[in-house]
């Protein structure tokens, strides 16, 4: 028996998705991983917790099974079994079968949940998002390029939210609902971002008025942003400089459209017309 | 009688605005498309439906028989009748007159209104958004272009909203209104498209902590896809320019109609004069 | 008494304001705006109607009394008194003085206090705003070009707000609030436009479902008309093409950075070296 | 003892963070700075006031008498005492230490806990947002740049939100909330800017209609701000260039270090070699 031919095979199958195995191993576990979400989701529901729990215990106690098999296998056939283990795609893969262990030693530990739904974490693994991942990287360069100016944007704002809610806190006082400047910071993020619940509301005219600032400096703030993403994205989108070494000077970068040297004042190209061109049409 | 000329005439008056006859065949279908939204509006409050409930009833029925009567109209002129029915508006046509024979069939379905109100979808057809559909187009192709950054977009929005509506799920629990995971991812979704209707609300300071975090990432996260379709849209907008690149400089992008470089003045095509070039090209 | 000169003199003082007592007529004009419309204001607060309603109906008649007595003034001096009744700010002017005498024929009319609040109008004509109307002109050219784009827009948002709105009304039905289609296309438009007023919101879980799916809609959506508006704004504010005829084929239009002309490959400029300089160039 | 070279060698690490003294010296305040907030935000939760209230009031005044100590210091070590005194960070820097004095005066004041957080202001102090400050200053450019289309949209704003409230508080009456003119314009603003707390709603079908306009227009309007301020964002981010026109072919932005035009290839400088032209300048 070909003991390391089978690991090889399997290592293909389990880590690419290249070949028809592998493509019906990834298909098989994204269902598998949406199931598992469900089961999580279904559970949450009181009518169907009370109804199907054991079901749903059960179900969920495969799907750990599967996982738990399914990372032991990725251990097992890996080249370098301690490298996946440490990386940051074996790390959400143990997430995924941590909670039910976990689950033995603390039975009410409700945050285990949060640790479940990082399952949805390994859609981007199974998906093998290269294309994706690419554009997201694209998308990455034009936040990196912006993040001082994302940084004064933030600070700018968190000190316009912690004015503003301690203003209101003292104008409207905790018979209004602002019942303390943590709450009534709250309540100018909730403003500013534009999402308004209305669970806290200003009620003197007062109140009004200063809010009413707050909603017009959060709409017009919202340009900064934007504006700041979109120029980054459309500097990142524009045409790259002319690379070509005049042969004079030794300028390498020019303009996109330059004919000339802006240094030396030397033709970029060779520009004799081509013979005879110039003669017939001053012919025509 | 001359059957087919009759036919052909009508076919131009019902399928094609450019006649005088056709125009006002147009405008009658837009009035009475209309007038049908509004009846069925109507009829859906509570007070009118009383009162007029009856004389509603008719006019649908009115309305159902003459958008019948259209319907067999075309099929009949339609040069070829089966390839009208399978179309895209064939199929719009006769979602216009099924309601009501269906209602016979199933006198309580009140889904029916939900075909009822596609006729508005008929607008678009009788406008013959002819002008309007080109920009559309570009639209699309804006939206086309940006397809996979809006899918990279969408993912990582589904993470967070199933993530953080889970978080708060642990953290609020069922007595603030968070009762089980969909309503928390309900509440992440209202929260992060700043729509905030306020039926579900953090209470615990810790929640509207992390409500906080959820808000400003979906106040910051509204500048992507602006910026990803502005600068998508504002490349789309550029006038077509001719791709070849300059045998001499490499300039790649030129006027539509260049026939020599901008930049080094040299052909963009072999240097023979055009009555040889096209022999040549008849020789291949 | 020479009557045409003391006409033309207050003509300059009244319509312009390019001189010291013109300026100092505008800003008294501009100061009785204001106070009428602070009036108009105060008048509708329940407690200052009862403690102070006469006072502030006699400040009414005042400033009526003066907005009168300027709409004479500017009729009598006006070169062609019926162009400025009929032009857009004489009607503006009319309309600052005619709720005053409307109120004494119908005395409860409520409507009035609309008109009265047109005098706000008449802020953007005291103010003069020549520099900032060339601004608003350039958003204007900017929303003219893309308008084509934006009538599809609305027309396409017109449609989703209808099917969404019944689809919910058939969902959710009167006992959630959605008491009717007019009722429920509302509650579309409120989530679509991210405004979330919480008086009408999905209580059903396929309700929210959908719910769910219209603010993911109008979320990306708002990314259009933005991306519109930028892509024709940025376009508006690009380098003009390059105005120099083509001495050989008369050519006038050029790319931006045409060295050559890109229809007979001739040079657009003498570019015959500086003479000399070439040579001690090469001698370097 | 060398006392001048005591104080300049304090100055530089207070002032500045450019030796390890300096970051230390910095590190610490930013600590006691946020630990300062921290408590003034603890103070104003009742529950934290009642239980910890003496203890709060103690940490107050130690950070009020570090704050006091350093401003002394401040003043003490600075080259030009009253110069730093009247600067911005001399004001802030006194504003931190006011309110503790000012509440032996007027015990009551709540007022004096606005003038508390604008300690967040020091922050931007402590951090010496170099790189940062200079990021801002870009916006400030592009918001400056945008100045004159931000008044004309702001006036209209303004116009828009007095005519549709004034016409709300007309339709609704104050039966369904719309108390006054001044609430029903407050509306107005929380509706434009898709705020939506909920507090006050239309209740009657003409008010939701006109609200509907009122939300489609804010919708529509938030585009003119964002696309404003990115067209002029991306106008500052292009690579400063040389303004001068070619004497030949008009090009008139160049590479920022050019000497010949990119275009033409002509000089953009008259044509004798730089010794000439220098000593031509110095006989002016």
């Amino acid at each position: 028996m070909d003991k390391p031919g089978w690991r090889e095979r399997l290592y293909i199958v389990v880590f690419f998705a290249s070949t028809p195995a592998g493509r019906r191993f990834d298909a098989w576990l994204l269902l598998i991983i949406f199931a598992s979400l469900v089961v999580v989701m279904l559970d949450s529901v009181q009518l169907y917790h009370i109804r199907h729990g054991e079901l749903l215990a059960l179900l969920e106690w495969c799907f750990t099974a599967i996982f738990a098999a399914e990372y032991l296998l990725r251990i097992c056939i890996h080249p370098k079994p301690t490298e996946y283990v440490f990386s940051f795609y074996g790390a959400i893969d143990l997430l995924a079968i941590l909670p039910a262990f976990l689950a033995l030693l603390f039975p009410a530990a409700q945050y285990l949940l949060v640790i479940r739904v990082t399952r949805m974490l390994r859609v981007f693994r199974v998906l093998k998002l290269m294309p994706y991942l690419s554009q997201a990287n694209f998308l990455l360069i034009a936040l990196r390029g912006s993040r001082q100016k994302i940084i004064v944007f933030l600070l700018s704002i968190t000190t316009m939210v912690i004015v503003f809610g301690t203003l209101l806190y003292v104008i409207e006082g905790p018979q209004h609902g602002f019942t303390s400047i943590p709450t009534s910071i709250y309540w100018a993020v909730v403003t500013m971002t534009t999402v308004g619940y209305g669970d806290i509301a200003p009620k003197t005219p007062l109140g009004q008025a200063v809010a009413t600032l707050v909603m017009i400096a959060g709409y017009s703030v919202i340009a900064v942003p934007t504006g700041i993403f979109t120029a980054e994205l459309a500097t990142a989108m524009q045409p790259r400089r002319l690379h070509r070494t005049c042969p004079t000077c030794r300028k390498s970068l020019h303009e996109p459209d330059a004919a000339y040297c802006s240094r030396c004042g030397n033709a970029l190209f060779p520009h004799q017309p081509p013979t005879g061109k110039d003669e017939e049409k001053r012919q025509d």
